[in-house]
């Protein structure tokens, strides 16, 4: 299988939690973090997903924020992964964002040119890389 | 109203099932194809819609993916619509895909020129168009 | 035609900035605000959309994240906007907040419930809407 989608991160299903239409997945990450992702009751069933199962959470790299001195902050968002800026790459309204998490997986976003200005984006800067659980994937 | 959507599918609601909050509405397109969104249960309510009611699909290219060869992978998305490359449009960070479906319908992805490389895209390429069911707004 | 979107905002386009593919469109809000919207170039040409044009800003309820004490940190997220709770619904998985700005202009976040507890949202608590450029539609 090839995806467009810039981020594929393996892991380990650690919880499944459904409701009425929708269910909440854990996901622990090979490098440590943990995803969090929304999906239907019926993806979960098809997918034949449990604690344990092996996974890949899929995210897109438009669905991916950038947040600096997020710490203080209180964020929906159920993923707000630390790392630094790995790479850079400037476009002509988009850039691309490469973030490098602690446990060594590489988070890639995409967002504008005037949010890297004002976020005065370098390269070895921490950042956070903030992720809605309704904008994760998975795939086994 | 006139939207920005690249995307804008006409078919008929097959059915709609409410949870708690959400709900899950299935289309039937005109091709053929079927897609799923999520919505709350307010919209539902609010545009009227049951099975039967002529609805379109509204999807922003930016919320779609492409994939090649998932046809053995399993993945949470709803909806994965096969289809051949029939537009390539190079962008600085972004490129345009259009992919048309087998029943005739064009559905435009935004991925980034990376993934066009990493996929290797080319006219007439088999690929799937991947929508979470999330990223899915219906029209009547 | 009506939209499942739970926030359709109008307002008066200030800005149009193309890039290769995407373009920037910046939109001035009834209630004072200020949205910006990433769509592609086509869908500006197709809407015919230029500075002083009359447009909405479409957002999907589940595009929409809340933040709290975001004052010191720094988002990619192009659309920051201050508000307060003026509505909670919760729901089995997702629940629905809707935030009142400033300028009186309602905003229907999608988020789960972890969330809302992991940000102990009140009724009249101070909060931002926080969408990303990209999750935008615009419509005429």
């Amino acid at each position: 299988m090839k995806i467009s989608a810039r981020n594929v991160l393996g892991g380990t299903v650690k919880n499944v939690t459904k409701g009425a239409v929708n269910a909440e997945v854990t996901l622990a990450l090979q490098g440590g973090e943990t995803v969090v992702s929304i999906i239907t009751n019926h993806s979960v069933d098809s997918l034949g997903l449990h604690e344990g199962s092996a996974a890949h959470a899929i995210i897109k790299a438009s669905e991916v924020m950038v947040g600096k001195n997020v710490e203080n902050a209180k964020l929906s968002a159920r993923n707000v992964l630390s790392g630094e800026v790995a790479r850079l790459e400037p476009g002509a309204v988009n850039s691309e964002v490469e973030i490098k998490l602690a446990g060594g997986t590489p988070i890639v976003a995409s967002i504008t040119k005037a949010s890297v200005r004002a976020l005065d984006l370098q390269l070895g800067n921490k950042v956070s890389a903030i992720i809605k659980a309704s904008h994760v994937l998975l795939g086994v």
